[in-house]
């Protein structure tokens, strides 16, 4: 699809830096940067997504004749910088969390070691699309959670953010859970089977709704799904759909069933069950669409609604409820003169300070369930004894502590980039989304629930919060 | 930008549904579809915005081999069809509203006539693309409007919704009235400055912020705004600010000013407003950014913040309190054998009744100060003549009404493409905003106060009614 350049998909600011940096000589400095998420209030913990399209941008991102002919007009630069931009190709080291994982706040999603000019400019295009399609498969794995047994159909073309909102958080919401999507550019690039039959506009181009159905049936006489609602559910849609079914049936076809759009889903669906079931169609499908999202779900199960497949469109391709995901890309490390210099951001609301160094996550799992008991986020070097009890403590109420047995642990990164040469291949849209199911089947339903879910521990090793509370202790000082 | 081939941003069923008119020979029936919003609850009007990318999209739509390699591979339509699709080109009419302009519910803002086929082809595209700038260019009038005589940038890219949703989103913020973007690529894109400085690991890179901070000014003596909440504002951040600037001045230039970014923006300008004026810097501008909205702002401005300049990202570039606008495309008018067949979606929820027939809307100004009086939608080939008293009649309480006199009209619609030819010329984005600006000025402030504002009359025209309660009428009773 993406014959773009998107070098130039950056902030101005980070422009600025990096020729701060090349001024000033530091531009070679190796620095670390941590891609993190802060607590999301709409879900206690994230669906990570978006590597792929984040390995796209960096393995492309190059400075054309266009882009630097551009970046001269605006007089901000010196010609030798330019000239280091056109030679640009990113040189450092990327580890990442696969998409799929089950990550939470404060856990790194990308952790991006290069020269500091470098690492700069990934930040603004990075967030951009981690944060989105990671936004994205969360909502969709609530979506999904909530409307289990029955499937999700991602709709949200029309009502996305525009053209790569659309095709982007497609792919996000299948990672997330959906089973396929309508929008087919989508289902073009990352594999899905496109879904879809008709709309209102269909049954008004014909003199009646009757006629309209049998047209449709006529030429997709094995893939009969019609929409019922477009005068009337119960007094039209549903027996001319019926009408229909029943000719399919003598003919020797399998129709699909009907889909609902409007009203009220609980009540249309139970009465359109009732006459499907009367008229002998008890193997014909009800799908159901309309300002969907978990919350309606939650009701229409509550109400035991007979839907089979929601079509779920605007509520779970803008992350309605939520839009943002607030993911940020903090420096970490500065290393020069063969010395680490661990950084972190200060800041009066605890929330918003970082971890400093360079990190690593361990997931620990009980052997005797393969369920997951806690992650801990450590310095990148420490290991985790799993032959040894562990005591995993709070990350800032350290009197909070729990030792741990019969464990065995995973550390949560891949090598993606090393000395700027690609190391990972991403798996298809359709594998991370078993590995998503995969990856959520580790964890108890009590962390799952939609409302109020227990609060997964993560926590801070002894080494990594000593060096954080050592930080603190000595910028305060040096403000007082 | 963009080589990207749009043509299957579409949803399944606009295909499955071209195919089924193509198979009844039903595909160059002359459809007529509108593009409207139904109520919205941010906002009592929308300020129109997408139209340039909607005929970018448009122009280029073709189905390369690619395009149809993949449709065939769905096996869901025949080869002459497959033909037809890769011989498209649009051939129809477009009437739209000019972006920038102020529009209402019910309005449509384009106006699609063609064979069905390929006015069903355009749906999702068009929904995707003008949904969403009218959303953004919207939301920024309301943040503009709250941080008036401020200014404001916009800075959403690592939030916003993917890359489109960046890129546009930068373009329709401009659109609705903010001064320019951060966003590099859409600045070149669409000839805005681009701006911004430097971030917090800019400081953190150095040993101390002083160091940051004259190693910033170095760089940029004449374009120097510092970020001053890297360790503490007040303590840290603002007095090193100081002794930079007192230093550029030394050297003859004129620092910009400081950026806050964190904290109680209200309290910290303040303070900083009156750190500064003491050191005679009075001159320097506060810049801050944090999460700001149209409430936010409202509140600061109650507050008497001493901000000159507002950076507004997440806020504005997801249209965060509602990140959706429900366009809809809806079938107005079927034309065939020579015959105009009216037709409407009919729904027992009055707001999701659409208006019949092809049709225009006229804007009434009062001649004395050259404010809009009220909007009537009309069938398309109805006058008003201005010479004569007017009586505009609410469009469902029919015994609302009201004469006008002493007015002239406006009708809202340029033609875009007239027989499959673009003949319109888009205004470039900064222009747009120039036109936003003269738009908004036709109205008064109780239409755009962001509270409560007063209800604007978006009337219909008595044929028009007439002509919608004998369709009502007719299609309930072959309903019963």
């Amino acid at each position: 699809m993406d014959k773009r350049n998107l070098a130039l998909l950056t902030d101005f600011y980070e422009l600025t830096m990096m020729y701060g940096y090349f001024c000033k000589g530091k531009h070679n400095q190796i620095a670390t940067f941590d891609l993190l998420f802060r607590p999301f209030e709409e879900s206690s913990f994230c669906i990570a997504a978006g590597l792929e399209q984040a390995i796209d941008y960096i393995r492309n991102l190059k400075f054309g004749k266009d882009e630097i002919e551009y970046l001269r007009s605006t007089r901000a630069f010196s010609e030798d910088f330019l000239q280091w931009l056109a030679n640009f190709k990113f040189s450092g080291s990327i580890r990442a969390v696969p998409e799929g994982t089950v990550v939470f706040p404060y856990e790194p999603l990308m952790i991006i070691t290069a020269p500091i000019i470098e690492a700069q400019l990934l930040e603004a295009a990075l967030l951009n699309i981690i944060n989105f399609q990671t936004l994205i498969a969360t909502k969709a794995r609530r979506v999904c959670y909530a409307a289990s047994p029955a499937s999700v159909l991602e709709f949200g073309l029309r009502r996305a953010q525009g053209p790569d909102a659309a095709v982007y958080g497609a792919r996000a919401a299948v990672i997330g859970g959906a089973s396929s999507t309508s929008n087919v550019l989508s289902a073009k690039l990352f594999g899905f089977e496109p879904k879809g039959t008709h709309a209102h506009s269909w049954v008004m181009s014909f003199d009646s709704e009757l006629e309209a159905f049998y047209a449709y049936a006529d030429i997709y006489p094995d893939n009969c799904l019609l929409l019922v609602d477009t005068y009337d559910t119960l007094k039209s849609g549903v027996p001319n759909a019926i009408k229909v079914f029943d000719y399919l049936k003598s003919k020797g076809h399998q129709p699909l069933g009907i889909r609902l759009d409007s009203g009220d889903l609980s009540y249309l669906s139970k009465r359109a069950r009732q006459m499907l079931d009367a008229a002998g169609h008890s193997d014909c499908k009800i799908f159901a669409s309309s300002d969907i999202d978990e919350y309606v779900l939650i009701s229409l199960k509550e109400q035991d609604a007979k839907i089979d497949i929601y079509g779920v469109g605007t509520k779970m391709i803008t992350s309605h409820s939520n839009p943002s995901l607030g993911g940020v890309y903090k420096i970490c490390n500065i290393h020069s003169e063969g010395v680490d210099h661990p950084k972190m951001k200060i800041s009066d609301n605890m929330r918003k300070m970082t971890n400093p160094a360079i990190k690593t996550v361990y997931r620990l799992f009980g052997k005797a369930d393969n369920k997951a008991i806690a992650d801990v986020i450590c310095l990148k070097d420490e290991k985790i004894d799993s032959s040894q009890p562990y005591t995993i403590t709070h990350p800032v109420e350290r009197w909070k502590s729990m030792t741990v047995t019969d464990f065995y642990t995973r550390e949560l990164y891949e090598d993606i980039f090393v000395n700027g040469k690609l190391v990972y291949k991403c798996p298809d849209a359709l594998t991370i989304r078993s590995n998503t199911l995969a990856n959520l089947e580790t964890f108890w339903e009590e962390y799952k629930r939609l409302l109020r879910p227990h609060i997964y521990k993560v926590d801070l090793s002894d080494k990594l919060y000593e060096l954080k509370q050592s930080i603190i202790k000595k910028e305060r000082e040096s403000i007082q």
